[in-house]
């Protein structure tokens, strides 16, 4: 295709969508969910033509060169799928949301007022590499009764058409439209700059990949985004607070995984217990190797304790405050207290996920109330900011921005509620 | 002020707003409520000031040969500004939305997982002609805990500035920044440009004003954008229907007042009831004066009744179906029954507010179900789609998108939810 082809190709596709989408709007809950059950049991049918198409992609990723890790993300081994296969039966089995009417109540003209959770239509997805997020994002597009376009990475184009056709033989067996789901079936680029021009098509643009690709689409899209930036996570250690408690949830923020956005890049300690408590998480993350970013007051304190392992210990630049290492390196800063910890974190965090660990009531409100993020926290984890964790069932994505949608995003984000008035033959006066 | 100027001034009342809005965000109830109070003391003190500086724009657009109707919506009369001024204390009487945590659950892990709502922190306003709006948008702005910069039209600039110092008195005397709510003190046009490409300052823009000025807005701004394009609404009458309720609906969304976003456009009618319905409309149609758009059918119906007044009686052309006339005009058409209406609804209308007038249990059913607009009603005047008739109030405008806010917005509209997380020492295993 050349790019004229590939801009109607996509043009085509959003037609497609809209015209679907009236049709998944109305789906009763017994139709999509039979789709989401159906689409379960043609993964695990097909579990060896699905192997045999990714292998393609597998092939032409390590004849490439592609660093092993990423060919790893690559894979759809029959663990993978039987695992996006229960998520497509856990979704079936969740309640319905499209069509629900809340708080109706009776206005002075005699009117009843409510709203109805409704779908917001079309949403277009791009994503990079692991295949599975087809199944996960066509699955939540079902069941919230959208349709949506997917544009996955090219490296995963094989595996990509496979478990698309899949999800369309679904929908038919299950009396919905093919296109509510369709994946754009070709890599070339031009494709996202179509798909992200068509705001009569297409509702809302979810950028899934690297800070680069959804600072670009975030700022050419004509729609809106539900984007995820930066997850540049604290953990503040209060003065007062149980040391034991605090050393084992600032360290489970850190070195749980190193890679996800909820992962804390940034230690605040209070003056009162740096001396009682830096010593004991310096030791642990010297043990696991995790090297410290301090300002001179939280290093004179560490210098002790690291001693063995002295590379780890080094000077914080401003830099270091705004920094997200998604890696075994940490700051770590001493503060006057809550007050001084607020503020640092309305400045340098990325409003994503920040957390308190106290014992103190009221600076516990405090930071619940003053801390500017999708996420905040009390002597709890940072790695439970997740849809999962949170209840959601499961997350189409993170948002760091607050229209719409803050943090993680699950069924209600891809709905919107509209305006329902029951009447009697009422009329307005004035 | 010349255009870097003004870029430079409107970059300054950006960063006033961002950190007033910190201030404001953390700001209690009670503080809040009583700029409130205070501001209607201080509105009602100063009548006479403000009809004297009202009066220099009054009589600068006369001498620049505006319109009598136009500068008759300048017009800040003792009336309007003691209407405005028991805006504020309604406001003040409301319950506090900021704060609040709601849906807060235990999940397996053993954290307590809720919502909290809070502002959007600030946004920006561009409005035209009547000066009370900024009053309804600073009141609105201090009780939802925002910072906003309000830029009105240049032909009420000197009332906007009278207004804006008794604001922002009321602020400082209840302990208030003053920045919180900042007027636009040129006119330049250049200071909207520069307003819509701030985002590290302004979190979204709501302009209210004519469709060019929206379109533009919506086209360049940085942010998210609040708008409100057309009300091109409709009113179906339903086989079966009460008649006589029918007749009394239809007309009151047509003539109750032509030049509202609620008014009536269109009317459908099915075949099962059009001859008894449509003479009797047609008639106080007739009477009113209300020129009639009509497919052949209707028209043929309608000739026998307003045989007086032909020249009320014209053909419909493809585009009277999509027209927003916004005067003493309707288009008619003739439809088989409740899924005719709906398709057409769904391709002309402007997804604004639309009702079905039926006895039908079902019917009514489908139609909220259906009917893709902002607002879906039964048996009920399109003119209800309002802030205070919906039980908001308050508005700050009508949303025309899906996303964010739908239909007319409120407080809530101005606030978002953050994810609170409460926690015992909890860390994630895996």
């Amino acid at each position: 295709m050349n790019a004229l082809n590939v801009s109607e190709y996509v043009q085509t596709l959003g037609v497609q969508a809209r015209m679907a989408s009236a049709r998944m709007a109305k789906a009763d809950a017994a139709t999509k969910n039979k789709a989401l059950r159906r689409l379960a049991e043609l993964l695990r049918a097909n579990v060896q033509a699905l192997q045999a198409d990714n292998a393609k992609d597998l092939e032409r990723a390590t004849a490439a060169g592609l660093a092993a890790p990423l060919v790893d993300r690559l894979k759809l081994t029959p663990k993978i799928i039987e695992t996006v296969a229960q998520g497509c039966e856990q979704l079936a089995a969740m309640p319905e949301l499209i069509g629900e009417i809340s708080g109706l109540k009776q206005q002075p003209s005699g009117i009843r007022v409510g709203q109805m959770r409704v779908p917001l239509g079309v949403f277009g997805m791009i994503f990079e590499s692991r295949p599975n997020v087809t199944i996960e994002a066509a699955s939540l597009s079902i069941k919230s009764g959208n349709a949506c376009i997917l544009r996955g990475g090219s490296e995963a184009i094989e595996s990509n058409k496979a478990l698309a056709r899949l999800v369309q033989r679904a929908l038919v067996d299950s009396g919905l439209p093919a296109d509510a789901v369709q994946l754009v079936q070709t890599t070339d680029r031009e494709a996202i700059g179509q798909l992200i021009a068509m705001p009569e098509y297409v509702d809302v643009i979810i950028p899934r990949g690297g800070k680069g690709l959804i600072e670009r689409i975030s700022r050419e899209a004509k729609m809106p985004v539900i984007k995820h930036l930066d997850g540049n996570c604290h953990v503040y250690v209060d003065d007062p607070c149980d040391i034991a408690m605090a050393v084992k949830v600032a360290d489970n923020a850190k070195t749980n995984k190193y890679s996800p956005c909820n992962a804390s890049e940034g230690l605040l300690v209070a003056r009162g217990v740096a001396a009682d408590f830096l010593p004991k998480i310096g030791a642990i993350f010297a043990a696991k190797g995790v090297e410290m970013r301090c300002d001179p007051e939280a290093k004179a304190i560490l210098a002790q304790s690291v001693r063995p392992v002295q590379a780890l210990l080094q000077d914080a630049t401003e830099q270091d405050w705004s920094e997200e290492y998604l890696a075994p390196i940490i700051s770590i800063k001493v503060v006057d207290g809550v007050d001084e910890a607020i503020a640092h974190i309305n400045r340098y965090s990325s409003h994503h996920t920040d957390a308190i660990l106290t014992r103190d009531h009221m600076h516990a409100q405090r930071f619940l109330r003053e801390v500017d993020s999708a996420s905040v926290m009390v002597n709890a984890s940072t790695r439970f900011a997740d849809g999962f964790e949170y209840g959601l069932g499961a997350e189409i994505g993170i948002s760091t921005d607050k229209f719409h949608a803050r943090g993680p995003v699950g069924l209600e984000g891809l709905t919107s509620l509209k305006w329902v008035v029951l009447g009697d033959g009422e009329i307005r006066s004035s």
